[in-house]
């Protein structure tokens, strides 16, 4: 198919994965509008580390000498549905809406038929991907606008303000279906390891959801955060047998590391679950292993598993528990330009950042649009 | 203390890690008698590779430069209640009674009081521990007589014959604890990796309990006798592509796998099992590590885990089970004497048995004890 029969949108792009902290403004083309599909004016777009692991290459990113520019930006948008298609039923031209990190599942598998549709062994990234049937790469939301399908489109309650919405759809779900999936709730003790982005949401949901809730991390740094965002416990890895006191009493560690290298010390946090206990891994790091034995396991009958964003039941469950609760993410917003977005990217590789980026002021950027 | 105030009981005994093939057979002191405690006359014990893994030191074993033949074989023990303690009320003098892997537990923690006694900080298996308060090693079931606490003692339903008995009581236990625990049942299709005498268990109880029951082995030579026990399907890893048509269709894998090394390929079997499925190993091998990185979990979700034995209530249950259903333990037996549990230990280290050695004749063996 010749390039003019493509809908152009405008973004923030970069070209490759040496000049990752590089952005460009350009027009890119957009895959064909289906009958399915919503049409969205962005707003406002988080920052997440996926999108250094995927610009910089780290997670295997291979789209690269492919298609310049492919890579466009982040994946937890909030904006307005300027029009739906045809046959969509789940959203309404004029609503807020936002979008998370999937945008593409079968719909027929086993998975896909039971709310585990993240899990489809078909399902497609937001940005990154091709479309089927187009070659078409996917874009993520430092751009003008996204069309996407009505399932991967989530209706934003209006008790949310956009720039705190925006971070939930993607590092919120992340850390919001292993809790509940897990049993995360009253009675229950449940560890977050890390505070970051991810880190900070899976706080603030366990208490939400009703969980005695406790922060490990490696310094006292993040300490009084934790407290504030509700945190009932905190525990320092570098303080000598941190884990002592707490041996055998979690229910649940849902860990955000980015790295198993280094001080790592697997063992100490398994040691932490009670009997039948879970750890589960929402980072996803580059190249670190973890390294297993039985006898790291069998003591406690303990678990080890991973987890991958979470299902549109949940995603709607997640944005009514923060409107009901008055959830509040903790956002530093930046307005959306080439310069701003490098510093985000900087910043967010030295975590210096509390706790998420959102890049906002899209209508003076994308000023041409309406 | 001085050594005569002990009661001593005959068995064959290992003298060190460097002879672990050589028994002789020795008096020995057991531990004073307990108003807890149940005094048994052995009929029969089962041999399995747990005791290797002691023998050789493999497990780590440290007793041995501190009591010379301190380990005196296994298990998994059937005989008969000579006597009881004052308050004890769960055996009685007389009734054929089988003992397992472990000897104690603090019966006082929040394992303990769960039914999860095999996974209290404090448990203690049957042989190579010290008894508390007496310096007295615990001893096996090579052995005329032993004597613990009656947690630890069980009932065996007239319909099991001993020999067929005893192996349920550690190998047995080890496979029907994670499959009850995880599920296993009607609707539900669960591999077993490995057919030794752990996994012959796994396929025999998996169907028992009502389990779509699969075995995947490294090649094809075991699958009649899978089919001779129930098995509904058989993989084997040799074969190219053996995964591919099976994935993400299995609930749950028990793996057997003694050997993490060469080519076992974990991801392979992760591949199989359903969003959330559980790949939990009863293996202990001596060295090898699973490596683990979270791309390898979070594509469905799985757990990885690790069971340790089973609980008393477990076990009962087990027994009824084998006695309502006829499930028959597949078991090789041979008189006790110092040359066949050589023989026994040297053929277990090649995997020459189909598929439980159960020691018998104690009666002969042990001719003055009556």
């Amino acid at each position: 198919m010749a390039e003019s029969t493509y809908d152009q949108y405008e973004g923030f792009q970069v070209e490759s994965p040496a000049t990752y902290k590089t952005f460009h403004r350009k027009k890119f083309n957009t895959k064909p509008f289906g009958e399915l599909d919503v049409e969205i004016q962005i707003e406002c777009c988080g920052v997440c580390s996926s999108d250094i692991h995927t610009i910089n290459g780290g997670w295997g990113q291979t789209n690269f000498p492919l298609a310049v520019g492919h890579d466009n930006g982040d994946l937890e948008i909030v904006g307005k549905a300027l029009r739906v298609g045809s046959r969509v039923t789940k959203i309404k031209a004029g609503q807020r809406v936002g979008v998370g990190a999937q945008s593409w599942s079968c719909m027929e598998c086993v998975a896909c038929l039971n709310d585990n549709e993240t899990y489809c062994p078909k399902q497609m990234d937001t940005y990154g991907a091709v479309w089927p049937d187009t070659g078409i790469v996917t874009q993520g939301g430092f751009s003008s606008h996204l069309r996407t399908h009505e399932h991967w489109v989530f209706p934003i309650p209006d008790a949310i303000p956009s720039e705190l919405a925006a971070p939930m759809l993607c590092a919120g779900i992340t850390m919001y279906s292993p809790l509940v999936r897990n049993g995360a709730g009253p009675g229950k003790k449940v560890a977050i390891v890390g505070l970051g982005g991810l880190g900070h949401y899976g706080v603030i949901w366990a208490k939400a959801l009703g969980a005695e809730t406790w922060v490990i991390s490696r310094s006292h740094a993040k300490k009084k955060d934790a407290e504030k965002m509700g945190a009932d416990g905190f525990l320092a890895t570098q303080d000598q047998g941190w884990n002592e006191a707490h041996k055998m009493t979690f229910d649940l560690i849902i860990s955000t590391a980015n790295s198993f290298g280094g001080g790592f010390d697997l063992q100490a946090y398994l040691q932490l679950l009670k009997v039948h206990g879970k750890f589960v891994s929402t980072g996803v790091p580059e190249e670190s292993k973890l390294e297993i034995t039985p006898q790291m396991l069998n003591f406690n009958g303990c678990f080890v598993g991973a987890s991958h964003l979470g299902s549109r039941r949940e995603m709607l469950d997640m944005l009514e528990l923060a409107a009901k609760k008055g959830v509040k993410s903790w956002v530093e917003t930046l307005p959306i330009s080439e310069e701003n977005l490098s510093q985000a990217v900087q910043r967010l590789e030295k975590n210096d950042v509390r706790y998420r980026f959102t890049m906002v002021d899209y209508d003076k950027a994308f000023q041409e649009r309406s």
